[in-house]
């Protein structure tokens, strides 16, 4: 199990600075990396210092830093050394583990009237559903369930016991109760989109949910109905997306995010961590909003205090008012 | 696959006015919906503008909005246009979807000793465990587990991936470990809940946990051992219940709303989305905690001023102290 | 179906005040217990009152409230009554409820390659991927997945649902597209680890993630790529932990804690439900940060205040300095 600089180099591309006939057997992160092992440096000069520290054998490395890297040992020169090293698992993948074969696993439930491309993958104890589609070279892994009237397109990797196409939540106050309202549109996924274990996806009530092309989708996250989520959107784990958001392209979302419904994110936009979107957002930027941890006497108090928060602020008012005043005073009287 | 207008109201009631054979091929929203499509009007002045705008071919209205949808074409009047919409999304799926017949598939596991009743649904690789009950018209959709000793009552719906009944999460610490404490409880489930995908309820740990009837749960929520929920309470997507919480009737939890163990909410009582609740709520009411999002820049100095809130409330109360020194100083010298 | 309570002390230890021929028929709640049952009072002064309101037959006690307990009927004197109440759960599985026993369900899918021991359990629906390897004693319940390449330790119990090894969430921006960095690693679990429903633990980028002896991790958690929790420690439900997280061991998460990546947790740190680590603590104690909960109206005049703090902190500062400024000048008129 290895892979010589040269085969690297010539499937990848990139400048080899040393030997084609190394042979590396692991790819590493230069802290633990052996001189067996390649592995990468981002170009940030705060990092370089690593350089001197890491046991690596070959490095991935920005032409900035050629001449440094090159001084201790091997390496390969390429303009974006982490998309190299992206690439580099991509390669070791397909020449270092089993495939994963196409075909439907005899042990996956699909309905009569479900649409699976010979070339797309179906694991083990998957359910998909009458009227699904599911494109070429798409992946789902073991149990998960794509239910009936759902579409994903080529390319897509679906994580372990994902669920697309579950009921949105939608009912009619009555008297007290909820009166169930049937959810009758699907979900609609386009290409290369990856879902992560246990994510859930919602079919929308009337219209679809859609999931746009390119979107990445990490673990445990629920999307309500007839969202709308642009190209290339990311999202990490255990965010939620409540019913009709409606989300652009080229976004991010930290985990644990909250987006509530019926309301609209525009492209580009990047919400932190654990932060709650209560209303649209129509500017690209960074947006967050978090009560920061402390030891837990001083949250105590800021705590409490925060709920006199406008109170405080009317006090700081009367202050100014009350200050001025005496200015005036001072004046009129001096 | 369309249904007449006359069908419509023949089944559900409410005032045509318009073509009774006109044939409607979906339902939409107003903002989607085409002449051939059947839309509603909730009763509220801001929407009006959208009368004017639909392209929908027939509009369900409430009475006061007869005249003007009437002038625009055809209309059903029903005192609660929502609650309408509700039973034709209803009536729609019984005309035009395939039914989601009765009995168990034959890829699920249901052990001896699991009481399905005949006119209950298990559906794909689910599995029931020994001594679990599954009452009459309910549906478990596809992967659900419904672990041993559990009861699911009548007409419930379960949707792929949720767990009912695993272990309770109980430890009791000894030298640095965690000793369990086996979960004896079961889960107790009244009629007409609704339980959303990868929904985790767990048993209770002497005592079962129990969802009373009418209760609609998300996607994604983590129910602890021995909770109690009352009737017809619903919970929106990805919200925590820590052991043992005690939650009334006819309450709302948004999204991500976290409830933590051992207290009590009142009935009635409405949460907000990501909100914390420590405490136990008595009276009925909305109760809201979530640090407001702002862009990244504003919100890192408001945070950071937050750590520091406590202080600066003294350091008002001293300046409001000062003041009246010199009010006091100012009348006395005056 | 019941307990002697000379079989119990015989089997657990403990000094029994009473009839070692009572029959006790059930485990309870102080609150819920009838004359049949067996109940516990961990030695808090605030549930001394309890003593004289319950129903049990018999009480677990420390020393310390033996004699009050005594007086009262039958108790068992033992120095940690919570732990002693949890063994006595364990005895009463054994005792009263059907094994779980040792072997793979014919209904799961064990690809080749993959090692269950014998003594192991692998429930219905299980997926085991090639090349991992479950120890003995360890029982994964139904429909659980654990991919290739995935080692679980001895005597651990992994619930309904629960994903081991899907892939981390890595990916190489390119040209406003995502490029996949394909995981390579594997999750490594310890002995005697909890793992709860519908929870996910990805497997490493390159590396291993880790999970050490005697971690308890609730439902619905999500674990990131390369994070390594120590020994011993618990994480409530619903709680997030990013890619690369370095958490300490005997650690407690509560509830919907969020944990960002890359950053170092000491071991014996205490995080609070709902609070969200982005940064690294590197000292033990207990650490908080969420909104405090108030009545709606309340919370939408603090949160308005929020946004103006930093600016409220300027406001107090010029405020001091011009009383300070005053009194200079009242002292130079003075």
């Amino acid at each position: 199990m290895s892979l010589s600089l040269a085969a690297i180099v010539e499937a990848l591309g990139g400048e080899l600075r040393g030997s084609p006939e190394r042979e590396v057997a692991r790819l590493a992160s230069l802290e633990t990396a052996t001189p067996a092992d390649i592995s990468f440096l981002v170009p940030n000069p705060k990092l370089a210092g690593l350089l001197a520290q890491t046991q690596a054998g070959c490095i991935i490395v920005a032409p900035a830093m050629q001449e440094a890297a090159g001084a201790r040992g091997d390496c390969i020169v390429a303009s974006d050394p982490y998309l190299y090293f992206a690439r580099l698992t991509q390669l070791w993948k397909r020449t270092h583990l089993p495939p994963e074969p196409a075909g439907i696993h005899p042990s996956a439930v699909v309905e009569e009237g479900a649409q699976v491309h010979p070339a797309a993958r179906v694991g083990a104890l998957c359910f998909v559903g009458s009227g699904a589609r599911i494109g070429a070279h798409t992946v789902l892994r073991e149990r998960v369930t794509v239910a009936s009237g759902c579409t994903i397109g080529e390319r897509c990797l679906i994580e372990s016991g994902a669920v697309i196409g579950g009921d949105g939540f939608g009912f009619a106050p009555h008297q007290g109760q909820w009166v169930k309202i049937e959810q009758l549109g699907g979900v609609r996924i386009g290409n290369d989109v990856e879902i992560g274990a246990n994510t859930c996806i919602d079919r929308g009530a009337l219209d679809d949910t859609v999931i746009e092309d390119g979107v990445k989708l990490d673990n445990l996250i629920q999307i309500g109905h007839n969202t709308h989520i642009g190209a290339h959107t990311a999202m990490a784990g255990c965010v939620g997306v409540a019913g009709s958001a409606r989300i652009g392209a080229h976004c991010t979302v930290g985990g644990a995010g909250m987006i509530l419904g019926h309301l609209d994110i525009a492209d580009h936009v990047h919400i932190s961590a654990a932060s709650m979107v209560a209303r649209s957002i129509t500017k690209p930027g960074q947006y967050t909003g978090f009560f920061p941890i402390d030891d837990n006497a001083a949250w105590e108090k800021n705590a409490a205090s925060l709920k006199h928060l406008h109170a405080l602020r009317e006090r700081v008012r009367q202050l100014e008012k009350k200050l001025a005043e005496n200015g005036d005073n001072a004046r009129l009287s001096g």
